[in-house]
Parts: C-alpha cells; sequence; structure tokens
C-alpha cells in the first residue's frame, strides 16, 4: 500500500475513532430543565430537541454557541460534459467570486443571522484567486463519472482531509457551530448517484431537476446517473468507494465538515440535497456523527426527503427552497440560536408563579 | 335593532370594505427583481413568494418592514368548567403577568427577532394591573358554551373592534409587521368547534390533544364540542354568529387583528391553531384579508393542517410546536425578514458576471 494513502487512511480512521456519543448526563440535566420551564412538557417541540442536542454535543445544559460559519465548498464535475445541468459549468468559478464579494443568498442570509462565510475551492475548474479564498484544490474538477470514476481514492480522502480540516482551523479560532454550504455546476446528478448507490434508491426517485431542468433533460440526467453506476460498480458497503466513484470534491469536503464537527463536539447544520448526500456518506463511515446534525429544510429537489429519512434526520423548514449554497442551513441558525435562549431566558414555573399541568400532578404525562 | 350593535356593525363592515386586494403591479415588479438575482430562477422558495406578497403589501417592491410587533390577546373561557384542559384556568392570568415580566418563550423568541410583546387583556377572569398591559376587557371569560352562547353578538363584535383598534394605534405608531398571539386556558376547544363549524370538519378530526391531555379527557373534550355546538346551533354562513356562540374573547381579538392589519396594509404573520382558527373567521368576514397574511409553522395540534388549508395558507416551519402565545409567528419573523434581505441586498446576474440559466435563455423555463 502507498504510504500517502496509508496516512490518509490511519488520519480518516482516528477522526472517526475519535467521534464520541453525545453527553446523556447534560441531555437529562436540559430536559430537567426545560421541564420546568413556563410552557407545557414537550411544547417547543423541535425547539427543545435542539435544545437537549445541542446540550450532549457541548456536555453542558447550558452551553454558548461561539461563532457561526457557514463552509462553502466549491468544486466542479466532469459529468457536465454530459448536458445535465440548466446552468453551465462555468457559473462555478463566477459564484465563487459571487460568495467571495458577499451578493449570493448565502452572504445575505449569512449576515442576517451574525454568520461567516467560508469560501473553499477544493476543486474548481478554473484560477482562482481572492485574499478571502480558501485554496485547497485536490485537482480541477473530476473526471466524468459516466465515464469512469469521477476521482481515485487518494483524491477523495484527501477532499475529506480538507473538510476535516477546515473545521478544526475554525474551531482553534472559536466557531462552535458550522453549517455546510457548496456550489458547484452538475452536483444534484452525483448527489442523486451517492442516494442510488448507498440508500438503494431507483434512479428515477433519487434524481430530480436540480436547478431546474426540463422533462426530456432530466430523463437523459437519470439516464447518465444509471451508466454512471453501471460503468463504475461502486460497493455500496464501502462509502469511500462510493463517494470516489461517483461523488464530487465539495461533497467530499462536506463529508470532512460533517466528521470534522463531530470529533470536535460542534454541532452542524446540513443544508439540502447536496449536503444531505455529504451526510449520508459521512454517517455511513461514522455513524455517530448523526448526533452531531441538524437537518435545516426539507428542499424541493425530489429525492431529499428519502436522503433525511436514510440518515434518520428531520427537517424543521419547509420553504420549497432548491438554491443549495448553504442557504437554508444558514436560515436555520435563527432557529438553533432560539433554542439556546428558551434555556437561558424563559422563567421556571417557581420563579413565575404558574401552575403546572394538572395531567403532569396526576402523574398521567403529557 | 340596539344603536350600539349597529354602530358596531358599521364600523366592522368600513373595515371590511377597506381591504384591498394586493397591488399587482408592485408584485409583478418584485418577481421581475427576484429573476434577476445570482440564483436559478424560484429557487429561493417561500422566501421569494413572501417577498412579492411583502411587495404587493406594501405597494412597493423593497419595502421596509418597520418596527415588529406580536400582539397576545388573553382571555378566559367558561367551557373550562367541563374540565376539557391539562391545565387549571388560573393560569391565564398567571401567564399574563409571565408574558408582562418577560419571562415567557413568547419574550425570549420576540427579544431574539427584535419585536416588542403587547399584551392585550380582552377577556381574563380576574383583575390585572401592570402599566405594560392593555385593558380592554370585554367581560371575565365567556360563559360555558357547552350551556348556551360563550358572549352575546354585541361582545364579539366589540372584541373584534379591539383588535382592530390595537393594530391601528401600532400601525400610528411605526410599527409595520404584526403577528398574532394568545393566551387562554380552554381555547383549543373554542377553536375545535369554529373548524367543526366554519370549515365543516367532523369533531373526531378537528379537536385535538392542545397543552397536552390523555386519551380519556381527549373524548371528554370532543362530547363537549359537541354539545356545544348542538346547544347552540351557530350557523355557519355566518362567521359573526359562529364566533359568538362557540369562540372565544381573545379570539374574536385576534380576528381583528387580522383584519386590522388588511386594512393598515400590514402584512400579519399568524401562529398556531388557535391563531388560524381566528384567521378563519377574518377571511370569512373579509376574503381578502388572506392575501395580508403568513402562515409561520404548522403546530402538532391535530386540525391545524386543515385549518391551514381551508383559508389556503402553507406554513414555513415544522416545529412540532403546540405552545401558542405567538411562539411560531415570532420564530417567523427572522423568515419575513430574510424574504426582504434577499430583495435588497443579492447581486443581480449583470452586477456579479454570473451566467444565466440555460434552460432560461432557450425559452424552457426553470
Amino acid at each position: 500500500m502507498d504510504q500517502n494513502k496509508a496516512n490518509g487512511q490511519e488520519a480518516l480512521e482516528q477522526v472517526i475513532a475519535g467521534i464520541r456519543p453525545l453527553d446523556s448526563a447534560a441531555v437529562e440535566a436540559a430536559a430537567r430543565h426545560l421541564d420546568q420551564l413556563t410552557k407545557p412538557p414537550g411544547s417547543l417541540g423541535r425547539l427543545e430537541h435542539v435544545a437537549k442536542q445541542l446540550a450532549g454535543i457541548h456536555g453542558e445544559a447550558l452551553p454558548e454557541l461561539g461563532r457561526k460559519a457557514v463552509i462553502v465548498m466549491a468544486g466542479d464535475h466532469g459529468v457536465c460534459e454530459e448536458g445535465i445541468s440548466a446552468f453551465p459549468a462555468e457559473v462555478t468559478p463566477q459564484m465563487v467570486m459571487n460568495f467571495l464579494h458577499g451578493g449570493a443568498a448565502v452572504n445575505v442570509l449569512a449576515r442576517q443571522a451574525g454568520a461567516d462565510v467560508v469560501c473553499v475551492d477544493i476543486g474548481v475548474n478554473a484560477e482562482l484567486s481572492h485574499p478571502d479564498l480558501r485554496s485547497r484544490k485536490i485537482r480541477r474538477g473530476t473526471a466524468n463519472m459516466a465515464k469512469g470514476p469521477a476521482m481515485s481514492r487518494r483524491e477523495a480522502e484527501a477532499a475529506v482531509r480538507v473538510g476535516i480540516e477546515t473545521v478544526e482551523e475554525l474551531a482553534a479560532a472559536g466557531y462552535r457551530l458550522f453549517a455546510t454550504g457548496e456550489m458547484g455546476i452538475g452536483n444534484t446528478t452525483a448527489s442523486s448517484a451517492l442516494l442510488a448507490v448507498l440508500g438503494g434508491a431507483d434512479v428515477a426517485s433519487a434524481a430530480g431537476r436540480g436547478t431546474g431542468i426540463d422533462d426530456a433533460r432530466l430523463a437523459h440526467k437519470q439516464a447518465v446517473i444509471r451508466r454512471s453506476i453501471e460503468i463504475n460498480r461502486p460497493d455500496p458497503a464501502d462509502p469511500m468507494d462510493v463517494l470516489t466513484k461517483v461523488g464530487g470534491l465539495e461533497i467530499a469536503g462536506l463529508v470532512g465538515v460533517i466528521l470534522g464537527a463531530a470529533r470536535c463536539r460542534c454541532p452542524v447544520v446540513i443544508d439540502g440535497f447536496i449536503s444531505s448526500a455529504a451526510a449520508l456518506v459521512a454517517t455511513r463511515l461514522a455513524p455517530e456523527a448523526a448526533s452531531y446534525i441538524i437537518a435545516s429544510h426539507l428542499s424541493q429537489e425530489q429525492g431529499h426527503e428519502r436522503l433525511l429519512n436514510e440518515i434518520g434526520l428531520v427537517p424543521m423548514l419547509r420553504m420549497d427552497m432548491r438554491l443549495g449554497e448553504g442557504t437554508g442551513a444558514v436560515l436555520a441558525f435563527s432557529l438553533v440560536e432560539a433554542s439556546v435562549r428558551i434555556m437561558k431566558e424563559m422563567a421556571t414555573f417557581a420563579d413565575a408563579g404558574v401552575s403546572k399541568s394538572e395531567e403532569k400532578k396526576e402523574g398521567a404525562g403529557a
């Protein structure tokens, strides 16, 4: 075995082994606190669920969120030469520059949320330069997966490591809440292939309209995905093999972001279809990582609900969005913040002199 | 006809007649602007829908939201003597004081959203006093609707006027975005009765667990609702008759808030089951009012989805919440604000030098 590959695998295995279960004592302390607050038990629904999850992640009932960042991984897809997207591949580098100039939807929503946009060129098929761009290019776009593997296993592992290292650096700088974002024309095609192989979904239900294609191009896209799977024969029992053969560089980077966040004991809010495909790979590599993930929204992309179900995640927002970039995840930051504020600021029944539920007093539960 | 009643009806009819359709030119201008922004057409889903709605309400493509308030109407329900709630009726005045001291969930979420909590005693069955409380009590709680009408038609109309006047006063003080909130032990019972009568839903599907009752009490609650409808025989074609006989004072107040907001050309974000019951009454009185309503969340209360469908509204959040107070509506303020920011801050394709969709160029649409 080649030495670099061995090192890469060791490092990844260490990260995976370092992902620990949530702190159950902190989860229980948070649950007890929530039941003292002036509201019917459980009546804040998902806000209470997130509050308990954050407690378990941080190991204390009333955690501080710290700085927030959405990590936008950008990469190109060789499969675009098959004509599967509504947009030309040149849009990937154009949109990266738009992120860096602050004009994209994710920038607007991140400003509102008080979060930073961290943009990583992990595989854009163009030379890009900007002081705020993190240049960690593994290669200039993937190869066309309809003709062979999208990348080598070593490249896929290196891309995952970029994601892990990005989170580690940000965590060292005080960031404690992450969101996943991406840019890569053609990446719903790769994500659909990941869902089809890892989730056992048929391609017709796994592949949707992406940024907006018509019926004819959708049928063509589905045929290209089928061909990519037939030619590459990815092994569903080996998530890294699937990622290598029918994934993408930015998707691999997000796999690393999710694993890195879980290893650093930080919550990670995932965005839509592509981010969820990365989450599926990450949780197949490290099932415990699912405990660190917060699902933000159900996108309009066909297949997203199936993808979230595969991981066991329930989204909070239904906005019919299908933009990516991390937009839905950043929109959900305010919901995560709300769950923390509820824990810290609400009065208890005793403080406020409010009577508790009669059902509760009778022991009938709520 | 008694003179006061005649005056009341005239005033309400004037308000209803004053509710105008949205400004279609402003809606179209907003739609054109959205399609120039650097994203696939329509890809921001509900955010784009809300942006166009706000444009139509304010009559300009890029409106200012102004100050934000959640109006929390509080009232008691005589039907509580039938034992239909998990909480004792004394919780209504206790929670009003909690709102005024800033310790309830709605206060926490309103602070996060930069919104003010405006608390109105429209029918609490207790003497309450606080400098920030708006005391507009119509009567000390409704009568027990299982034995006769909840209130008189004159009282119901007066309660609606309280809501209208509250919005008018706040609009005069610069508030431009409203949310509906309520507190009233027993008010899911009244709201279920409104849904059953006005929506033609059977009581078994219209009535749920409220703040958390067990199976036996749920069956009893449904029997009480059936009896209330049988005894009072409200006329489904006369929304004010239904509100009078099986409604509530705080629900009537929220009917006024929604009508008042529509008349003042301000958007109103509705909360969960009780707010939606008020919205159903308001839109039966004034169908055009629906154009001014933004649905925030789908609550866990059985019957809420049916209620929203009756009005033709689609919620943005699925948080499994069932608290009321306006909590879900205030949580959605950040989504409304996001739609405004998208319109104002995103770069256009031309600004950012980003290529447009090929499907769009080919005229195939997205």
